[in-house]
């Protein structure tokens, strides 16, 4: 079941250096198991955003909301879950 | 090159039956055509709502506003385009 | 699975009485049955507002959309759905 | 009577842990109490987002303000009420 | 119970204007009677709009939506109610 | 001369509790001393809100303005003023 | 007593050319007999836009309500009023 | 003097055809003209949608407003300007 | 030439307060002499509000950034400014 | 291919004048090379605003992603990239 989800980015700019790398590269290993795991089929970057477009295929709402609120940026994040449907053109359609 | 896109249609609720379905087999007609060529790879239907999430991947920013203006519901619609670029985490890049 | 939808109705003023009763009464029938079957559990109107606030307990995101697009009002509203899940303070957690 | 109610929670990143811990517990018992005295009778997460729908039941605007005005999360939340009447297309309709 | 409501009003600049006279006649008299049994104690015009603010004194959310979607203009209306409570600095507080 | 008067407030979660506590009993003797002079004939808690509907009944929009600036919780505020006229229902006009 | 005041105006495409031209005639005559009062000091066309800021000296709220809603325009205008206060950097306050 | 402007075009779906046309060729001519005389030096259309973000040159507020109010299109226009400064960082900057 | 410009003060609540009395004396200073030099012939409190609207008379769109940029306050403020031309209706056009 | 980009700056008012004034050169430097380069043809200084309007002329979403993300302010910044097509008026139009 597919999920469209826009997430934006707010880190503060006084943050610790270290820190950061540290927060960024959990987000990235946690991402990435997510996408190998066909969880996380698409992420996009919005082009002169720190923020991005993704696609969830998730089996429910409950499960798609366990992995957002896992992300190691979550705190520092605003998302929005907009839930899909087949679309009636889609060549994939059966 | 790849941008998301948000369509939205605003049929008038008086248009003529034959003259809709007549319209819309031809949009789907147009998009399938797209889908079948790869400009147009994904397509998603919001829920509750006669609009769209879709991504198309063309060579250029006047390739795609042919391809969007040449819909044939363009002018029942409100579009709202997106650039993309490749994001950090995505296992798929190199 | 849970899904909270604000539904807002547009009819225009000027449509035929019969043709509204007619509509209406086929848009109760459709809701009811819904009810009826567990898929609508909560309905509720907007006090002052031509609208509703319900929740929808579907098996996925596309038989949502089946059961909103085949809403007889479906022309005239403009709905927004929202996902949701589990609270952890929800006393009905396991 | 039916309100239904957002409840957005927007805490410091920086925030203590021990008193976050303590906070979040404190809301829990809070609600928990007004879900079993039947005046709080649903809450949902909305899937990616620190915020809920809930309903509750009250004798009246003022014990609703009491209620809400007192959450532990309050100075920390943006609420938006809204106060519902029963739909005429609801099966519990007499 | 009291609860803020706003109204905005608007009438197609081509209605029948007799239509538009025995309209606005038959709202004036459903108002100044609910003003006369206590329902409706305040109604001030926006300077410059069609529009008002008003208050209602009910003792429900349902005999509230009951009162407004019976005004003969709610069919062009666009309203937006906000339940009140007594504010501690009130001096009529007890 | 009537006023229609949104006050929303926005204190520091982290002010200190002593000077809150000043600042709001400094607060409350400001608005009911208005309140007896008929400077400010109506408060009204919005539920849920730490926010107020209120009208005022003053002589200038400059007497306005003297008084709303010298609030107290001022700083703290976001105020928005709309005039009033007396409305053509209303069943106190001459 | 000072307004800020903004006028934007929405004539239908498709208005009968003589009716129109009669209408914006009337209106002028309306805005300037207004202006050689003294009532309406300023008048500005917003650049590329249908609309105006405007500044109303008047005597009271009332005043100013019977003056728009009397606008030859009024119901083909969207108007927001804003009350003014003497600015204390002014160089004419006293 | 450059001035920064976004023009939306919404033209009636129903528009006879032949009036539409000439409405645009008339449209074409006029911009080209004034393109020609360095008055309007940039124009480009906003991908998927029927607006256009445009650059111009021009002597004073009121030349670009009768500038704008003469377009061909402008009764169908939504129209925003923008006043724009030489920029520190512009290497075209003396 | 004329421009409308709306700004809004957000001053840091916590900022000591000998800075903040020298900083609005120096604004103060800033625009009586910019006043007194008839580049700034309008400036209104709005009444409410950390706000003014005002009216600047300049030559061009670099003198005016260069006017605006140059307040003592505009690091705290928000400011829109609107190009003004003269409205056909106004009494004092040619 | 050229996009158009709205880029708005929020620094902290208290930032160090030292590290402000290195910021704003190193971006200074960044801008004017890849407008020697070609990449940033035009960039323009919103008037009374800390935000410019610019148009960068890249090769893909990517290299404008790359070129946006390394601005100094880029942390500090609000950008709105929107792509651009050539205009079937623009005179350059082959």
């Amino acid at each position: 079941m597919l999920y469209h989800v826009h997430m934006e980015v707010n880190l503060p700019t006084d943050m610790d250096p270290q820190e950061r790398t540290e927060l960024l590269s959990r987000e990235k290993a946690y991402s990435q198991g997510l996408q190998h795991d066909g969880k996380w089929p698409h992420i996009w970057r919005v082009v002169g955003e720190y923020a991005n477009y993704s696609v969830f295929d998730v089996d429910s709402n409950d499960e798609l909301h366990q992995i957002l609120s896992g992300l190691p940026l979550y705190p520092y994040m605003t998302i929005r879950v907009t839930p899909l449907a087949q679309h009636p053109s889609d060549i994939r359609a059966g």
